[in-house]
C-alpha cells in the first residue's frame, strides 16, 4: 500500500530541536528530535511499555524519557532505564530510522531493507546559500498521496485554483510535452510559454518587462520528490547547448510528497532562486505567496478526499493535460509491483 | 431509499445568484446558480474530470467554469471548454436537473423519470404579495427525514419543545382528528381549539382579545410538502359553507422537507399571512420567532438522531396524537413500494 | 463487557438538583435529578414514546415531564400523563435505578439483579466533616476503563506525567509491594518511601520539615472503587500496633471509576484529609492541584485511546511496577467470568 523502500522528507530541518515532534509517515508514528550534539534521532513513536507516544517525552542529555512512566531510550532506540528496578528487560528497544539532513530538509528511510543512500535525491539548490536563496515550509493535507501527485503533475490548475497568485491564462492554454524515463524513473512534463506577458512578481524581481519566455519544466522522481524548474527569460534566448543560461532567471520549486496515512499526506515545499539572492524582503514575499498557494491546494484536495470518503462514486475523464499524472500513476503502480516481487535487501 | 419521482424544495429563491451554492439532495450533490438572464441552473455538483465540486467554480456569462482545472459546462450541462486543447471529448457533460421557481421557493426534480409538473404543489399564498405577506428560511437538520415528518405531523410538541414561543397548554390537551386521503395522497390532521385565550402575538397583530377559536389544520402532501393552516377567529364564527372566512385571520406555515442524506434533511419554511400585509415590523417579528422555533426542532431532532447513530435500541410507543405521523409513515411506505414496482416514465 | 452487578459512582452529590443531568453509565443513558423532597431519582434517559432524552425535560413537583411531547413519569418511572388523552397506556414506564447518597458521592446500582447494599464501599472519610475535610470532582476520559485502572494502579507515572505537581523522583524509584486478597477482592499496592525530602505542599500544611517518611498505600476494590492512603510522618515513627498513628498526617485520595461506554470512563475523585480540617484555603489549593493532576491523566489516556482507535498494533511490555495493574486486570477478568456463569439474584 505504501512504497517503503525509498527516501521521504520527514521534517524541515528548522522544526527539529530537543523538544521532540511527532509525525506519522507511511502509517508509522515517528518521534524526531535533535540531540545535544545536533544529531537528529528518529524513533518509533510508541513506548513498548504501555503505548504512550515517546514524542510527548523529554530529551535529557542524549536519551529520551517517556512522559508517562519514564522508560528511557538512547539514540539507538535501546532502553537504558526503567522505573522501580535496576534490571532492564533484555533487548527492550524501539525501532530507529535512518535520517539524513540536507539543507532545509530532513530525509528519512522507512524501508524494511537497508537504507539506500544512492537513491537519495540530489538537492544542491537547497544546500548552496551563496548562489541560491531558499524558503521552505510544510502543510498537512487530509487527502490521499495520489491526489497530491495528480495535483502537482498537472499545473493547468494554476490558472483556476491559483488564479489570484501564480495562475495566468497561458498556463492552462499552453499544451504540454511529457517524457517518461522508465530506466531512471523520472516523469518530465514540459510547458514552454513563449512570448507571454511578464507577471508583476517577476517584473519586479528580475527587471524584465514586456514579453518574456516562461518555462515550467517538471521532473518528478516517484514516489516522494518533485522539482519544478521555472525559467523566466527574455524572448527567444534559450539556454546554450552546454547548459549555460545566463540571461534567464531560475526559480526551482521542490516538493517532498510524504504519505502519512492512506488518506493524508505531508506536502513539504522549498523554493530556491538564483536571483535577488540574500534579499530577505523577497524571501518574505515568496514565502507568503507560496503559503497561500499551498493552502489553496490543501483546501481543494481535502474537499475531493471528503467526496471520496462519503462513498460517492468518483468518475474520471482524462485529457491531454493529464498525461503527466497518468504517467506518474503508471510508474508508481510499476514500482509497487516491483516492491512486492523483489524483497528489500537486508544486511545479515 | 429515497422517493425520487417527486418535486422537492432545493433552495430559497433569495439564495440564488451567480455565485453557485451547493446542496446535497436525495444523496446527490447539486450545484445551483442563477445565470445572467435570471434563469436558475442546477447541475450535478461534480466535475467528471477529477471530481471537484462545480459549486466551487465561477459563472462566466452563462457557463460554469470548474475551479480546479477550468473544465467548463453550459446551462444544459454540456462541456464547452477543456484546458490545453481545442477538441472537447465527445458527449462530455454533467447531469442537469429541472428546476422551477415559484414565489420564495425553488423546486427541483430529482427523479429518474420525466419531470411531472402536474405533481408540483400549489402555493398561491407564496406568490401573491398583494394579499399575503411572506417570510421564509431554511435550516439543515442532522437527522433522518422521517424524524422531521414525525415532528411536523404531531404538533402536541409545541406545548413542550416550543413552550417559550408558540406552545400553549391547549395544543397538547386538545385531541386531534385525522383524515387520510389515499387517492390524493394527503394526510390531514385537524386540531380545533375552541374558546381559548388569545396568545399575545395574535392579540397584538389581529386586534382580537379575550377568548378566540384557534385552529391548526395540517395538510401533508408526502413526501416533501407540508402546509399548516393556522386560523385565529372570534369564538363560534366558523367559515361560511362557501369557504369565505372574513372574520378570521390566517397564517399559513409551509414546510419543504427535502432529504439530504439518509441522516440529514433540509427544513425549508415559509410563513404567509393575510393580516398586517406589508407590515415589515411584523415580518421581522414572525421571522425571528420562526427561526427560534425551527432551531428548537433542529436541536431536538439532532439529539434523537445521535441516539440512533450510537446504536442504542430505540423503542417506540404510540398514542392518539401519533395517528397523523403513523398515517404519514404508512403512506410514505406505500409510495416507496409503488416507486419500486412502477418504473418511472421516461421520454424516449 | 461491563461488570454490572456492582455499585458505581454516578454523580457528585453537588451536581444534583431539580434540573436533571445526563450520564451514560455502562452504556446506558441515565437521567438523574433531586426531587422537591431532596431524594435523588435515576431513570432510564429515554422516553419510550419517541426516544427523546428525559434529562432534557422538566421536573414539576415530583414528576419528570419529557421536553418533546410531555409524557410524564413519576419517581418510580411510571408514566402518569400523556398528551391529548386521559387514558395512559398500561404499564408504560421507564426503568429506575437504585441510588444511594453517601457524603459527596452518589452511588448507583446498574445491575440486572437486586441491589446488594452489602457491597457498597465504606467511605466514612467522606461523611465525617468533623474530622475530615473533603474536596471532590469529576472528569470524563475518552478512554477505556481499563486504561484508567492501569493508570491508578501504577503510581510511578506521578514522577513523569505529574512531575510539576505531585511527582517526585522517589515515587518512580521506590519499589512496590503488592498483595492480592482474592477472597475480599482487594488489590493492595504499597510504596513506602523512607526518609525522603518533604514536598513543599506538605511542609506548608503539616509543619514538618527536612526528611519525612511518605507512604502511598493503594486499596483497589474492583471494579469501581479505589483508595489511596497517603501518609506523611516524621522519619521512623510507624503507626502503633493498634493502628493509632497520631504523629502522621493522612490524605486519602478516592477514585470512583465508572465505565461510560466501551471507550470512555468517568473519573470521580475525592480528597479527604485529617489535617488543616476546615481550612478553606487548603481546600482550594488541594482542589486546584488535583484538577490539574486529573487533567494530565485525562490527556494521557485520551491519547493512548486514540492510538488504539487508529487500529495501530499496541505492544505491551510489563515490569515490576506493573504488578498491581496486572493483578487488577486478572481480578477483573475473574469477576467477569463469575458474572457470566452466576446469573444475578433477582427477587421474584
Amino acid at each position: 500500500m505504501f512504497l517503503r523502500e525509498h527516501w521521504y522528507v520527514a521534517a524541515l530541518a528548522s522544526e527539529l530541536s530537543e523538544r521532540p515532534i511527532a509525525r506519522t509517515i507511511l502509517g508509522e508514528p515517528v518521534a524526531l528530535y535533535r540531540n545535544e550534539r545536533g544529531r537528529v534521532v528518529a524513533l518509533a513513536d510508541q513506548c513498548p511499555h504501555r503505548g504512550y507516544p515517546l514524542s510527548l517525552g523529554t530529551v535529557v542529555d542524549d536519551v529520551l524519557v517517556c512522559g508517562y512512566h519514564g522508560f528511557t531510550y538512547d539514540c539507538e532506540g535501546l532502553c537504558v532505564a526503567v522505573p522501580g528496578q535496576d534490571r532492564i528487560p533484555t533487548k527492550l528497544s524501539v525501532r530507529t530510522y535512518r535520517v539524513l539532513e540536507k539543507g532545509c530538509w530532513l530525509w528519512i528511510w522507512m524501508g524494511r531493507g537497508d537504507p539506500d543512500e544512492s537513491g537519495l535525491p540530489d538537492t544542491p539548490w537547497l544546500e548552496d546559500s551563496t548562489n541560491w536563496s531558499v524558503v521552505s515550509g510544510v502543510a498537512k493535507i487530509e487527502a490521499a498521496f495520489s491526489l497530491l501527485v495528480d495535483n502537482l503533475l498537472d499545473l493547468s490548475h494554476e490558472t483556476f485554483l491559483h488564479n489570484s497568485s501564480i495562475g495566468t491564462p497561458e498556463v492552462a492554454s499552453t499544451p504540454i510535452d511529457v517524457e517518461v524515463d522508465d530506466a531512471s524513473r523520472i516523469v518530465n512534463v514540459y510547458r514552454h510559454m513563449a512570448s507571454v506577458e511578464c507577471p508583476p512578481f517577476y517584473a519586479t524581481t528580475t527587471g524584465l518587462s514586456g514579453s518574456i519566455d516562461r518555462w515550467q519544466d517538471i521532473e518528478y522522481f516517484p514516489p516522494g520528490f518533485y522539482k519544478l524548474n521555472s525559467r523566466i527569460a527574455p524572448v527567444a534566448q534559450p539556454p546554450l547547448p552546454d547548459g549555460t543560461d545566463d540571461h534567464a532567471f531560475h526559480l526551482k520549486i521542490f516538493y517532498g510528497l510524504t504519505p502519512s496515512t492512506e488518506t493524508s499526506v505531508y506536502d513539504f515545499w522549498a523554493l530556491s532562486r538564483d536571483f535577488c539572492v540574500g534579499d530577505v524582503a523577497i524571501d518574505v514575499a515568496l514565502e507568503k505567496m507560496q503559503v497561500s498557494v499551498v493552502q489553496e491546494d490543501v483546501d481543494a484536495l481535502n474537499i475531493i478526499q471528503q467526496r471520496v470518503n462519503s462513498g460517492r462514486e468518483m468518475t474520471e475523464v482524462s485529457v491531454k493535460i493529464d498525461r503527466g499524472g497518468l504517467a506518474a500513476r503508471h510508474m508508481l503502480a510499476q514500482m509497487g509491483e516491483d516492491e512486492l516481487t523483489h524483497p528489500p535487501h537486508l544486511t545479515a
